[in-house]
């Protein structure tokens, strides 16, 4: 079965969005994926369909009520729904390449997206949410997060990027951000091609690639560099 | 003069997409800010108007020409422009809310995205684009971070929020993750909002947040835990 997306949301028309052009829009036409974006305001309270109050002990903004957003997660998810359940906040464990490895490696992803301050906390956990943060920024809401998770993950799944990246090397793929590129033409505003690259000796492009994310990785990112590095020894 | 973002990339249709709704769209709609999305394509080459070739010393995938790239980014911008020209990219300086907050303090913004296996490093150079990363994972293309960046600037530009956010403490503001909410019902399957919440008491409820954010970012985020220790101390 096709890797399944539910999304959670106040805004389900930002979806597909971006999502329906290029790659993803792509395979979502064949159907290497689905996706459904569900109005958490079906489940809303009255005849104006409440979905948020204000904060208990005060502050302003408002609060995603637990109620209502148990009963969208509830009439989303079958009994024998694996699929993790994510929320995206500011206050989640910061997503890497390797979380999004292992949700394109399962049968699909349940998203909530929360808007205004927040949302209940007793509801993320009844409900098992995992809180996930794809930066240390504040968004408007989930959504745009959900859609950075969602690219992420579907360029991963089978089909969908077809050799493109078959054996190649990317960043964070191997510890490192990836080496420079380069194409035609050779001569550019007077700045020229490393002449290694138009070598055509494999084996020294692929040592000054090596060189260059090597020492590209130690400057721009330490952290990354310092982790690599341990990963080796 | 309002806030201006212009965008380059090969997928104008991408944009305003999820920032045409909510908070950003109703921003747009005012005036409070301005975006045009400028296709890449149209400076491309020949009567294919190719954008991108081969890397140089090999490996599958396309790079974007510098040539094509900065003949889009030179008909972008006036000599006088000091917006910072970003590249979307995984290799750059991971983006912060300070630097979010530094962008919307500013004139606008240029945004490059990158796609293929990325962009030739002579342009980034030439045109002293800023490499920005939203993250540590890969996405198909720069154009779902540079929605993510506009979504993080817009919500801090003048007017936007309102007074949505006056004096409030948001997650990453002052270095910490923000305290969990609560709002009605004040019992929810069994789960009650803590008694102090309910309370009255400003200064027992102001304590207990404090608390609460220190506690849950020393657990989830041991890295920003000691950084915010190391800024008090």
């Amino acid at each position: 079965m096709p890797f399944r997306a539910s999304v959670l949301t106040l805004y389900p028309e930002m979806f597909p969005g971006p999502l329906g052009a290029s790659l993803a829009g792509r395979a979502l036409e064949r159907g290497d994926w689905s996706l459904e974006a569900r109005q958490i305001r079906d489940h809303g309270i009255g005849r104006h369909r409440a979905v948020d109050d204000t904060p208990a002990g005060g502050s302003p903004g408002m609060v995603l009520r637990p109620d209502v957003l148990a009963g969208a997660i509830d009439a989303a998810v079958r009994p024998d729904d694996e699929r993790p359940r994510l929320l995206m906040s500011p206050r989640g464990r910061t997503l890497d390449q390797g979380r999004v490895r292992e949700i394109a490696e399962g049968p699909g992803v349940l998203i909530v997206c929360g808007r205004f301050e927040g949302v209940d906390e007793r509801v993320i956990e009844a409900r098992d949410l995992e809180e996930v943060s794809i930066g240390d920024y504040i968004l408007s809401g989930g959504e745009m997060a959900a859609l950075v998770l969602l690219d992420a993950v579907v360029r991963l799944l089978p089909g969908v990027m077809g050799n493109a990246r078959s054996g190649h090397a990317e960043s964070f793929e191997n510890g490192l951000l990836e080496h420079p590129h380069y194409t035609r033409p050779a001569v550019w505003e007077g700045r020229e091609v490393p002449p290694v690259l138009l070598s055509g000796h494999h084996g020294a492009v692929e040592a000054w690639r090596r060189e260059a994310a090597e020492q590209f990785t130690a400057r721009r990112r330490p952290d990354l560099w310092a982790k690599a590095r341990g990963d080796r020894s």
